[in-house]
């Protein structure tokens, strides 16, 4: 059995301090999970923060409103900082319709994208109304959590794709790669930010790609079969971050010589 | 606009012949995608054929108990049976919670699994029942449409880990992968039939990495990071087919020299 997560923005945890955790957070690991004083949690903010935790005593206490609400008062016994992982992958992908975009921020973030962009090209049908970015900031966090990662997929405002390869939410010396059926397959080259770029389900235009290719973007067929959006942009971020995993500790992929 | 697809298992097409389609697929082409005589439609059995026909005309006529039921006449232009995908992946994954393992069926089927096996392992929570089986398939059938594949994705009846590593479901000279944390990174090798052993939330136990180890199974870790067995899965399919599909087409995957 794992240890129970509480995922916490806006924490400050040294070693020896003790911390009130409220809200949300506290009623389902006291109602839900039935913490008990004695017991340990780790604390993840979604920004690096990686705390390990015992808890004092979990109490009723008045919150807003006067309605008494569920606290656990936690002592802390290590606290570290992880870096971001690298390499920093910015998925800057078409939304799918409905609940499908939901999944797919969810397995983005399981995959370990940094960064999800809604993407704005011609035949996009419709980037997510701005009411439903809070969702998938939860949603994103939420996978977090269940995956113990020290850092929260950011979840960025829709952006046009002219601007997405000017690399407007990227490093300068970000790869930038654009994911099209006539491509040559990924290759990993150490790069430490990687910006992706996935079309909507009618694909990106002729000229779009044109445009990316101008940008310096590498296009590259993410495996050999089509695939419906979301499932294409967590399945190229899985290919990608495999294969720059593989090159960092030196196993050849296969390919090549 | 991409031509319709009609998904009709137990059909024999021929250039020159004229077909009858009934069913929910007629009804659906009919009444949802308002196909009418001259329209072009692309017909798939989940078996290999690919059928181009053009459609006669769309009538009703008495179906079960005597309703009218639309059915689609169509004159096949040209049919062609297009080979298996090569490798050949069989995914023995174990099954997800609730809607979770439609998900990954279906996800399965758009990164060009072969067949899935529900896998039964030590800490596997619960197969699926056998009168949901009925329903994946379903699921996989739709994918394949949806995805325009030939060939659909076989959902196997669920297997006992000890069977699984004795290659039952498996050719003989296929080559075996168990995903576990502690694997080095998937490496292709040109093999034509491939079982990929994924297991359940809590992971393998040790003895069964080594029972498959033992069996002659590659161990692997794919990716850098932990997922959701759904996720995992998909993703690790999703690598594996890629990275096979680069050495074939002779490009180099990154890592090694």
């Amino acid at each position: 059995m794992s240890v129970h997560r509480i995922f916490t923005p806006d924490i400050h945890a040294e070693t020896g301090v003790e911390l009130v955790i409220g809200g949300q957070e506290a009623h389902h690991a006291v109602r839900v999970k039935r913490v008990k004083a004695g017991d340990p949690l780790e604390i993840l903010d979604g920004r690096g923060l990686r705390a390990g935790a015992v808890v004092v005593a979990t109490v009723k206490e008045p919150g807003e409103r006067g309605r008494p609400e569920w606290v656990v008062r936690v002592r802390v016994e290590r606290a570290e900082v992880e870096p971001p992982t690298r390499p920093r992958l910015h998925v800057l992908a078409c939304a799918p319709k409905l609940t499908r975009v939901e999944d797919m921020v969810d397995q983005l973030s399981q995959v370990g994208a940094a960064a999800w962009t809604p993407l704005v090209t011609k035949h996009t049908v419709a980037p997510p109304r701005a009411g439903k970015m809070g969702k998938l900031e939860r949603v994103a966090a939420e996978a977090a959590k269940q995956c113990g990662r020290a850092w929260v997929m950011e979840v960025g405002d829709p952006m046009e794709f002219r601007e997405a390869i000017a690399r407007r939410a990227l490093g300068g010396g970000a790869r930038l790669v654009i994911a099209d059926p006539a491509g040559a397959p990924y290759r990993a080259d150490g790069s430490e930010e990687i910006g992706l770029l996935i079309g909507p389900e009618a694909g990106f235009t002729e000229g779009e790609v044109e445009a990316a290719r101008g940008a310096g973007a590498d296009v590259c067929r993410i495996g050999p079969h089509l695939m419906r959006v979301g499932t294409a942009a967590v399945v190229a971020s899985g290919i990608i971050l495999d294969a720059e995993y593989a090159r960092a500790v030196g196993g050849a992929r296969g390919g090549g010589t």
